[in-house]
């Protein structure tokens, strides 16, 4: 990854729907193409969990570290430049390591335990970690109640994290629960970065359909706050010549009887989108979605790749913002 | 310190008495000359308090660290060979940092709070932790139920570590209190190991009357088990030439209007004591503590030291012991 300048020229207020590692990749260039306080990242925060007590949020953190320039770029988790003193400690003394945690990495879930203990949102403490690791965006979790998302399997019903790490995504998946969405309200300022009159899109990451994008569509008002929005919604395929570039999506996909297409993805989120991009190798299948579609070099391996992508869509965006209006 | 191997040629059954860094020694020494299994430690938990919202027990941990041989030499608390890349990071993200958690020292803090939440006693973790630390001794809290020492001072009631590490010490003691010792049972099997009728010697260490022995009397029926006891207990003194070897035993002793003697510290002991031992710098006092007197080297610098004086003690213990006998 070079560490050229963010260029911090696009104009406007974008909001971005994100999972972890492929969804925050597409974050960073938003972030870094926008000018600073402009971006507002919703994150899912249904697989956060508990593991040794301490209250994790693994793809707040991902997204966190990645906007603060201190993602580990190897493990696609965790912070870079860490040591692993807790871990052997920890393994001495008999405890569970199968969730690794890092001695950096661990400062953020105790601070974050530790304070939602006292009392404090996760809003609240996630916006003082993000501002005092400098990062100029909006982080909002998807919500501050708990919601959990359960992989029902093969292997029967599994905490996600159980699923993902533990288990390394093994069993066959029959579907999904969010444990809690049904009573869990929207982040408190989520509805007014969506309402926004100025916001420029909203942008649904290449993340997980089932398990990082669903979760926040099934916290209530989330979806309706999304429909109501003036703002062009743009989802990014996170399937790439019929596999996921990260994670299990296309295995999930498989398993629950679907060919993993950009298409299908475009379906899946159907109602609320005004746009879709998928990969240029899947230009073929432009025309299939039932939604306007452009074609774009979604697989990002370098800082400029997530930059290039993000000005793509913003430019979509704006095309579909003017068509609309033309209409 | 020198690394050479332990003799434990001592036999019978021994039961120390002990607070964090001066007494700590004492047991190694005694811990290093016994045959293995046959050291009882009771630890002072009056110290233990919730930083960052983790259970830590300095006084247990530093005797468990000293035992294990894991102990940091040069900062008496904490461990050897330590990162300090947890303190670094959540100093970083607004956290507080006034107690100095090391890396691996964090994984016993975070895995005993795991388990005390899980409903584990904190007898039950101690004795799992030294045995995966290898310690063939016991290691008994003094009490399963919290008591926290307050320290009353020119600045108010301090919770113990704010006065001790925060304060470093510096405001002047009134007097103390231990909150809960009233309504707290002492250690479950500390009757056993005190009524043991082998027992060979009860070994009050060179800990701090005030915060480290005292909140151990103070949980009712401790004192009482010591008195019932055949075995003869012998306290060896923390002062040593009008001066605390380690720590503000000392210092309270004057802002309390004493004069710190070591025959102020057997008299504080009366009660309990068949012995006492002092430094031989002071053996002019022996004859003005109401108690028989051994003088002994008790300034531990090196591994032998910590031997002479573990020797010295038991050895004493045994005159008394035939002396009581006799009479």
């Amino acid at each position: 990854m070079t560490s050229h300048q963010p260029s911090g020229e696009e104009t406007g207020n974008v909001v971005a729907l994100c999972g972890g590692v492929g969804g925050a990749k597409l974050a960073l260039g938003l972030y870094r193409v926008l000018a600073p306080d402009r971006l507002t990242v919703i994150v899912n925060t249904g697989d956060d969990f508990e593991p040794l007590g301490l209250h994790v949020s693994p793809d707040l953190d991902t997204v966190m570290y990645t906007l603060a320039g201190i993602a580990n770029p190897e493990t696609g988790w965790g912070r870079t430049d860490e040591t692993w003193s807790f871990m052997q400690a920890l393994a001495a003394l008999g405890g569970e390591t199968w969730f690794r945690l890092g001695d950096r990495d661990l400062a953020t879930h105790v601070e974050r335990t530790r304070r939602l203990a006292a009392g404090d949102s996760l809003t609240a403490i996630t916006d003082e970690f993000r501002r005092r690791l400098g990062i100029r965006a909006r982080l909002l979790p998807m919500s501050d109640d708990p919601v959990r998302t359960v992989v029902h399997s093969a292997q029967g019903p599994l905490p996600f994290q159980h699923y993902f790490v533990k288990l390394a995504c093994a069993p066959a998946v029959t579907g999904f629960e969010f444990d809690g969405a049904a009573t869990a309200r929207p982040n408190p300022v989520l509805h007014d970065a969506i309402a926004d009159p100025r916001l420029r899109a909203i942008v649904i990451c290449p993340s997980n359909p089932y398990v990082s994008v669903d979760p926040m569509l099934a916290v209530p008002g989330i979806f309706e706050a999304l429909d109501a929005s003036a703002a062009p919604i743009i989802a990014v395929s996170p399937i790439v010549g019929g596999r996921a570039i990260k994670g299990p999506a296309a295995k999930m996909m498989a398993e629950l009887g679907v060919t993993p297409t950009p298409a299908w993805v475009a379906e899946h989120y159907r109602a609320l989108l005004d746009g879709f991009v998928l990969d240029r190798i899947d230009a073929d299948m432009i025309g299939r979605p039932p939604v306007p579609c452009q074609a774009a070099p979604t697989v990002m391996t370098s800082l400029a790749d997530r930059e290039v992508l993000a000005r793509e869509v913003l430019r979509f965006a704006d095309r579909l913002r003017r068509h609309d209006q033309a209409a």
